[in-house]
Order: structure tokens, then sequence, then C-alpha cells
């Protein structure tokens, strides 16, 4: 695995003046809880993927300021010289407890709690928001266009439209997360061990005299790896006759079978239906057909309920950039402060958009599980320190609307936020990325299908504690004088 | 300056399939011409503007393969040893011409030319195409921002939602590129010289026991630069009366007048014009207001239109992801071929849609200004050694339509894509950030109102000169009959 920069002065710039304020004015050590959750699903879905919480590992792990930076931070002329002294030792000290990549995550709901010294809490603010944005968000939008493929496996083709080189490589790890069977990005394999693949541009078939030319020379190569991108020129009068031909002379005789060829425009659904009866006339019924071209979600549920006789897709911008919801809105709020003695006094953002006023206090979150059908019911967000019998029937109500309740019974809770720095120490062991991919197609399969509707999906329960639920009105109702 | 990873193995997995096809058949050193040029404008604007030329460099340089790379492909079983042996001293020996950052630019002409042995020019394709589609995006979205804000400054905040730590930080550079006046990352600041600004977040206002300490700390902290966050409470009845007493208090009686508020959320007109009316009442009227909060082109616009009194505004994730459309449809296609002699063969790639048609052959780009206005007038690309007198009156013809004639006189014309490397030598000197800025300016200033619109820009001319149509016809008939 190939190093990655330090990129602790990937912060935003009033991270450092108000470390700066915090330290001058001994609020720095004052112990403090910051939450990451976010508001609404992206493509209004039912859902979205966790992901990016290993690049969250490296950061913190990594987080120092050298030479440069405080040469850097001295020029500004507007930090103390006893700031940069503390920065110069600067490490993580605290806790951080996250939900693991792949987890199914909801809007309103803790996905990572920070409990760490104010100046360290509010320093890293900005790179965990930004790794968990973009992975949240890539991961999300490919879980989507996997399920609409419907077990074709779904490869990952965007690098070149994504927003830069980290966009190309994290986005394939966590689109492999969230379902993608493969990546075009030959760095994401070596780095992540997400497998990439890839056989032929356009650019392979212009170089040599002709198309059949092209594709013999390729088989010839390749007998054991031939997709065939058909439509360089004229997809059903030259691409497939010419891939017929070459598998024929080439493959056959070796007694490969197995053999692809690729649709990059057209109409994907007559181009396939066609191309697949050409095929089947010539014997080459073990033959894939792969189709791109500005795929998403939409496209392909159209083309699988069409009858294209696609086998597989790869998917391009519309996944690495998410085009449809290119803002994963993860937030980044303070919920509580611990006073002196180590008290925890809950804190609370207020705001005239209800949906924006956040949940205060230091919490852990329950995701309930039917015994019976092993789906995911609800999510329970309750103090961190509260003891819930599972065993009795569980009476939940929605916050927002609090004459709405529904007792579950014969449940098991699962506890969905798990402990990864304790102390500064980091205590979580690292899924390998298949880990992580298997969890999560298990995670979404316990989800019920009216939650993974693409259109006005079922809205997952998040709820409240009763207690929880008290605190958090008791201090809405001391705001309301402000 | 950071240094940054080598980046060699960030290509698409079939640049390296590709490859070793081209080694092992004897196509490698024949020396071919691709193109980087785009399609349409993204938010059917009538201009973009290049960006991510340093970042191309930058990875030239660098491109070698280590032995861990080496490892990974021999693992992969595909690669003859051969092909890895050369891969083991691969550099870059070819040309490379580009227009320059900030150069204003326009669908199909080359922005970027490659000439280069095969196998090299084949393999910086994924590179090339997501680093200038990456920056050119986020450029081409600033612009429209910073031209909507008609002269306030525009400060770029998006980090925490930008695609990845690069896309925060290369965003952040492009965006300044474009405009913008300032950046919330300090990263970018540090590496690229995009200056960084920020003051304080709305957990900097709860960490104080009430909005009056957290302010009245932070004038103390930063007297010269106090820009006070006012929404956390309530706007108009405890931010902005906290923000002026603390003004009176403590900046005043220093003799500062300068000072800021930032509004970030609510109504920004209504909130910005009351705010307005109690700065100047309080004898503030040096006092600056800020705005934020899911800011675009559109919004901004509408703000200054309806009279808002907003002195600056920081844009968020709709710039650092360009959500209204999140790809830039940069393509890398070939243009040409030399054959053993040396001669240029033009190349075309034919689509039923004909704007995929690519434009074959070696070429340049010229831009014609009117020598009367200064303004641009229309692109001429024409062949690589072709001659052009603009002294003469120059009649230009729209490739689409050739009936559309048009007849320029007191021209003069600008070479656009100038050299970068020659025989895999850099020979160009990167512009500081600010000069690339400062150039950006004055090229949008060069452009006529009409191309600047937002909805329903003149479209621009890009023409062909009537050598280069001929060949372009010429190919698209003989390729008739395939």
């Amino acid at each position: 695995m190939k190093e990655r920069t330090n990129l602790t002065m990937l912060c935003d710039y009033y991270e450092l003046t108000m470390g700066n304020g915090y330290f001058q004015t001994g609020l720095s050590s004052r112990v403090c809880y910051f939450d990451i959750f976010f508001r609404s699903v992206p493509d209004r879905g039912g859902f979205a993927i966790a992901a990016g919480l290993a690049q969250v590992i490296e950061y913190i792990k990594k987080l120092r300021f050298d030479e440069d930076d405080l040469d850097y931070l001295r020029q500004k002329g507007c930090f103390a010289g006893d700031f940069l002294a503390y920065l110069r030792d600067f490490k993580f000290t605290g806790d951080i407890w996250a939900m693991p990549e792949g987890t199914p995550i909801f809007p309103g709901e803790p996905i990572m709690t920070v409990r760490a010294p104010a100046i360290q809490a509010q320093f890293i603010e900005t790179f965990l928001l930004l790794c968990l944005n973009h992975q949240c968000l890539i991961a999300t939008k490919s879980n989507r266009i996997v399920r609409a493929a419907e077990g074709r496996p779904v490869a990952e083709f965007g690098s070149r439209r994504a927003h830069g080189p980290d966009g190309a490589v994290l986005g394939a790890r966590a689109s492999y997360i969230a379902g993608c069977s493969s990546t075009a990005c030959t760095l994401a394999d070596q780095r992540y061990g997400s497998p990439a693949t890839g056989t032929m541009a356009h650019s392979w078939v212009q170089m040599f005299p002709d198309e059949y030319t092209a594709f013999k020379t390729y088989c010839e190569l390749y007998p054991t790896n031939a997709t065939l991108l058909v439509d360089t020129y004229n997809v059903l009068h030259s691409g497939v006759p010419n891939a017929i031909r070459v598998f024929q002379e080439v493959l056959l005789p070796k007694g490969i079978t197995k053999c692809a060829i690729r649709l990059d425009s057209g109409d994907l659904t007559y181009l396939s239906q066609r191309a697949r009866q050409m095929l089947d006339d010539a014997g080459l019924t073990e033959c894939k057909i792969v189709a791109s071209n500005a795929l998403d979600e939409y496209i392909i549920r159209d083309l699988v309920r069409q009858g294209a006789r696609i086998d597989s897709f790869g998917v391009g911008e519309r996944l690495i950039t998410s085009r449809s919801e290119p803002v994963f809105g993860g937030v980044y709020k303070l919920s509580a402060i611990e006073d002196d003695e180590g008290t925890i006094i809950p804190k609370i953002k207020i705001s005239e958009n209800a949906a924006k006023i956040t949940t205060p206090h230091f919490k852990k979150v329950y995701r309930i599980f039917s015994k019976d059908t092993g789906k995911a019911e609800a999510d329970l967000i309750c103090l961190h320190d509260e003891e819930i019998d599972f065993s009795q029937p569980l009476e939940l109500f929605d916050p927002n609307a609090t004459w709405k309740r529904k007792i579950f019974t014969d449940i098991e809770a699962k506890e969905l936020l798990v402990p990864i720095f304790q102390n500064g120490e980091l205590v979580y062991e690292i899924p390998d990325l298949q880990s992580s991919r298997a969890y999560c197609q298990r995670q979404v399969d316990a989800l019920w299908d009216e939650v993974k509707r693409f259109e006005n999906p079922h809205n997952y329960y998040v709820d409240l504690s009763q207690k929880l639920f008290d605190i958090k009105q008791d201090l809405l109702n001391r705001h309301e004088g402000v």
C-alpha cells in the first residue's frame, strides 16, 4: 500500500483561528462531544451507506504539524507563539466511535461521535466531514446502481470524470464496499484491493488497419480475457461480425468459450438483443455482453425491464460524481461538553428549520431486528449509558409526532457505534474491503424492500428513547427565550 | 510546497492491457496524436475555463513505475516479462501543447494535444482527463459564481463537501484561478497560494456561556480580523445586537472600524437589509456583511437584484462539487498517427451522433481578436503547419452549416496551444496562481457579454480552416462505406 500524504493541513482555516482562541482562553482542554450526522438521503432514497472510516483512521494516526506547517502558520502573524509550540506536539488523545463501513445509515442518527478536548475535536472537523461525505455519497449511489442491476455485476469506470485523483481512487473504493464488483482504476486495486479490470478503448481499434485485425491481435494476446469493444465503426454490421469471426478463429480452437463484447453507444436494449441473437446463432452462447455509456440506476432499471440482453454494466461519470446529487450533507455538531467535574452537559443547536435542530448529549444507537424475519425494524438513539431491556416489548414513538407509537416484540438489538479510538489509541481493526463489502450486502439484505424503493421509499424509523427525548425537549424549552 | 504522491498507477487498467498489447505487437513506438476536447459547456454556459495544467505537468515529471508497482502488475499474470522490464525505465519522451490555465475554452477545440509513442500517449490518458476535467469543471463553475457577484468578493468554503482531499485542495486552487478571492482551505493556501481565510463556526459560540461572551472573546483575540457569525441563536434579536455591542466595546476604543458579521441561514436579503440598518444606526458603517448558506450563481444573482446588502459571499458545496452539473465531459481522442517515414496520417472517430465525430489531424488553434474593440470574435482551428495571413480579411464559416460565413477585418490572432513538453522535457514555466487568475480575468473580460449570459448565451464561433474542413470531409466520405 502506497504511503499517502499527511493531510493535517487540510482543515478549514477557522479550525486554526478557533483553536488558537481556545488555547488562549483556557478552553482548549474542555472535553467536547461532536456528532456527525446527515439530514436527508441523496436522490430521495430510503437510506445511505457508511464509508470512509478507514481514511479517517489513517488521518488521525498521522495527525501532526511539521516544521513547514508551523513556519507557514507563523508567517500568518495571527497565531500566538505558545499556540504554535503546542501544535508542534499536537496529537489526537480523544475517543471516536463510528458505524462500520458498509452500514446502512439514516438521517438524524450519529454515524460518528468524537469525544476530545475542544481544540482537538474542533480541529479535525473539516477532514472528517470531507472524508465521510465523499465516500458515503459514492457508496450510497453505487448501492442504488448495483440494486438496479439486479444481480448483474457492475464495474466502476469513472476515474476520468472524477473530482481529482482522490475522487477516482477513494470513489472506486467506496463503490466496491457498496457492491460494485470491480473498478477500472488500477491504483484503487493496488492500494485498497478493489479488483481492477479493463480491456480496450476505441483508440486500440483505430491503431490497426481494420477492426478485424485489432480484435484478432487482442484475442491472441489475451485469449482468456477478451472483451472486444464493438462500436468503433458500426455495432451490427462491423463490430459484432468481426468479434464473432475472431472468437471463432482464435478462441474456439483453443477450447475457450468464455469471452465478451462491449457496447458503448447507441440503443443498448436493441443492440444487445440483436447482438445476443447473432452471438447465439454463431454458437457463442457463453459470450457475455457488457454495456456502458452514461448509465445510472434509472437507465439500468429501464434496460432490465425492457429485456435488454446485458450481462454486466460499466458505470462511469454518473457513479463517480453521483451526478444526480453530488453532495452528501453530513454535518459536525457539538452535542455536549464536560464541566470541570466531568459531568456531561448536553448542548443543542436551535434553528427555525425544525429539521436542523440537533439532538443533544452523548449517545448510542441500536438497530432493532425482528428475530422472526431477521429484518431491521427501527433504529433507537438513546443516552450513552442508558440500559434498555430488549427482552421486553419495546414501545417506540416518532419524535416529530409523538402520538405515532409502535410496540416491537421478539427483537434483538445491535449497537451500531463501535469504538475506534480510545484515549488516542486505535482500538479497531479495519476489516479488509471484501469483508466490508460482504457486511454491506448482508445489512442491505436485512432492510425491508419498502425502504429500498427508488421512489417514495418507506421512512425507516429513527426514534429517540424517552429519556433522550425529554432532555431535548427541556433544552428546546429553555432556549425559547433567547 | 508539500510533496504529492507519485500517481503513475492512477490509470484505467486498460491503459496497461493496451500498452502491453502495443509492446508485444511492435506498435509501441508508433507516434500518435491525441487531443483533449469537450463537447458541451456545463450549465449550458457560453464558455468554460481551462485549469489543471500544473498538475498534469507534475504528473508527467514524476511518471515512473517503482518496484512495488511492477510486483503488483507481475502478480496479475497477464503482462509479459519484457513489458514489465520496459516499464521499469518508462518515462514520457513526447510533446504536449496546452492552453494556459485561466483561458476561456469552447466546445470542440483541442485544449491539450499529446504527441508521443503510442504506448506513452495511451498510458497517460486517464490521469490527464481526470485532472483537466476536475479543475476545468470547478474553474468554470467558480467563474459563473464570481460573475454573478458583480465585483463582490467570493470566498470558496466547500472543503467539507468536496469529493475527497484532492477535491477540496485542487478545487480551491481552480476556484482561485477562476476569480474567487480566497478559500477556507488551509492546505490550498500553503500548497498553491490561494489565500486562506476564516473566523468562527457555530460551535465557537456554543462553547461559551452566551453569545456576547463568545463574540467578545473573539474580538479581543483577533481585533483586526473579526467576522462574527450572528445566526447561532437569532440574527436580529441576539446576533447582530451582540455583535454591535462587542464592536463598540472592543474595537472602536482601539480605533478599529473594519469588522464584519456573517449570515449563514434565513432570508439573506431581508436579514442583510435589517442588519445593515442596525449596523449603520450604531455608526458601524464600515462593518461588512458576509453571507453564506447553499449559495450558487443563481441565488447570488437574485440576492444582488433584490438589493440584499451583502458585501461578500462564501460559497460551499455548490461550487466545490459544481452541484448543478458535476461532470466536465473532456475526452481524449486519437487524431493522427505517423507512418514509418514520419508522415502524419489523420484519424477520425465516426459516430451516429454528429456532435461526437472528432476533428482529425495535428492542429493548432488561433483566437481572433478585433483590434478595434479588443474583444475575442472567434477561434480558428487549422493544421499545425498552416500559414494564415491575418493582415488580410479572414472569411470563416460554420463547419456545421457552411453557408453561414462571416468576414473579419482588422484583427489580430493569438495562438492558444503553447508548448509544454518537447521530447519529454518541460519547456513551459508554470505561472504563479495570481498570474493565472489575472490572465483569466483579462481573457474573460475580452469576451462579449452575449457569450457570458447564463441563459441562452451566444454560440461563440469555433471554426475550421478550409484545409482542415476538407480533410475531415474526405475522411468522413471514405468511412461512409464501413
